[in-house]
């Protein structure tokens, strides 16, 4: 993909506006940690992994961006910034992983004098980016050995390299799988309300030439049902301990379809998705968002003035519906709680 | 509801734009049977009995304007228009179970002479609308005893008075339980790709006062997974004797999603929507549509250009996901071809 989703630029960050694609490529610069907290909230910049090395861009630059000379100022101010990235969108726990990194880093080195820490955290968060890459390329192989020959995957919203900092989580598996030769077709849900599916993974299967097809989302279950689809592969948003996975709205419909149709049900995501904290997933808040995400499309409205809407972005599979996950270690089975813990021992 | 799905005007039909609402309310007079037939064929006017109900006022309408005065003309004429009328669209049952009705009365007295023969059928289309308003309410009747006090009804697409004569099945049911009133609240599917659910059952609760919420297609299952939902009820356009429905697409996800919550799920039609001919589900042929319908929403594009779309119009839900059908006779319950063989003798 010839389009990077998101950019260090020295003192600003770049990223591509997420809500415009793929019929607008614009780019927005962001020159401080306010813009790229409001480019997560508004969803200019989606998807956890991306989110993630979103938020560190977004401390590194304000750290930057901070003129006191003052070490606990500095330390008292990083803290601040990152609270205010912090707040921006509830579900993903990339956001707080990325942000607890770059704190951790500066109160590790707080021996040092201010520039060096800005220094610090500007090279940790290129470091988060860079890592997060790496990351997506070895999740796509020990992903792709679970798709065969001919397989026919159908994929939930996009967690692709438009939600990583490149490559992707289940596109990467997809990309990867597509790159070994594998001859593979991909089903895309549309994905209301925010229409990855539609606008960003078709986009980005195109790019690649990986035939697809893109359905409505209360197809699937039709297309399950012909046998025209053996796999699913979805990112998550976060990962309970016992494998309860949240990812964008409808995924667990698909998991329910997929177990009703037995074909397997694959989660794709870095070891950063894993909340250890959290013994399963009713501990999730799952984010409520903008009721005119669902009113209006492309600035249309659709349903009568007044309309009372739900707009939960995001809900959760038990683990009882996921065949596997697989992480940048490898591939983890059931019992899911005994393998999550083993990978990070 | 103050707005008349169809009407017949004595030497027109008129019908409510169903692609326009709700936020543009815009008449469309057919003049001649071709118009009338467009109007199916673009979904002006849907749903199963209304189809039937234009049907049969598209023949009426094409019979008055035929200027033969010999009868063998006159009725190869009917058949023709029949013909023509009956390749709008091919899963809804209804639209056949009209058209026969039409012409076997025709054929019944065929030795009358033409002036006759087309007051007979402007009296027959105007019985089957009148009818079908009477059906539904009956629908209505027998259904509104499976909703209890407190109840949240999920619905899909709209089977309400715009997708009928009057009244509505689906909606029949939820009006009459409020009516009665009970205290429910409806969940609605949005219902991609044409909106039905966001356009036109939005708008019919919001007429009738009834509570309700709009989700998108791909949030039922987290709803029902919450225990927020507490009954499904959907409309047909076509069953089969062992009681396999053909509904909307996303029907049959909706039903395993129903199953797997131990939610009942019913489906509310007139018996003119049972295929006592066909065995079983897999004998429906499923339309599909124009691919603009999926890549376009109110004339703006989604996916980039190019994609390739499938787009299936309805989905067949075999009749093990089915607690009851509810039609003007009664609840049927399993086994069904029993009970939907003894309604028809």
């Amino acid at each position: 993909m010839n389009i990077k989703t998101i950019e260090w630029l020295g003192d600003s960050v770049c990223l591509i506006d997420q809500k415009k694609l793929p019929l607008k490529k614009i780019y927005v610069k962001c020159s401080n940690y306010k813009q790229v907290a409001e480019a997560i909230r508004s969803m200019q910049i989606r998807g956890a992994p991306a989110i993630g090395v979103a938020a560190a861009f977004g401390i590194a630059l304000g750290g930057l961006k901070t003129k006191t000379e003052d070490k606990q100022k500095f330390i008292s101010e990083i803290k601040k910034i990152s609270e205010f990235i912090a707040k921006t969108r509830p579900t993903a726990v990339n956001l707080f992983w990325a942000v607890r990194r770059m704190n951790d880093l500066v109160i590790k080195n707080s021996g040092h004098p201010v520039p060096f820490l800005k220094k610090l955290l500007v090279a940790e968060a290129i470091k988060i980016y860079d890592e997060d890459i790496a990351i997506n390329e070895k999740i796509g192989k020990y992903g792709a050995v679970l798709i065969k020959n001919n397989d026919t995957i159908l994929t939930h919203c996009n967690a692709g390299a438009l939600a990583t900092a490149g490559y992707g989580t289940a596109l990467g598996v997809i990309r990867k799988a597509h790159s070994e030769g594998k001859k593979i077709k991909v089903f895309v849900d549309e994905t209301r309300p925010f229409m990855q599916g539609a606008r960003l993974t078709a986009w980005e299967l195109k790019e690649e030439g990986i035939p697809h097809v893109l359905i409505t989302d209360n197809m699937a279950g039709y297309f399950m049902k012909k046998g025209m689809i053996n796999g699913v592969i979805v990112g998550a948003d976060r990962i309970a301990v016992n494998g309860d996975t949240a990812n964008k709205i409808g995924t667990y419909s698909v998991a329910v379809l997929a177990k009703e149709h037995k074909i397997p049900f694959y989660v794709a995501a870095p070891l950063s998705t894993i909340d250890i904290s959290i013994p399963d997933g009713s501990h999730i808040p799952i984010e409520e968002r903008n009721p005119r995400e669902v009113t209006h499309i492309m600035g249309k409205q659709i349903p009568p003035d007044g309309t009372v809407i739900l707009n939960p972005a995001f809900d959760v599979t038990p683990h009882k519906y996921i065949s596997a996950i697989i992480t940048e270690k490898g591939i983890i089975r059931p019992p899911f709680k005994r393998s999550i813990l083993a990978q990070f021992s």
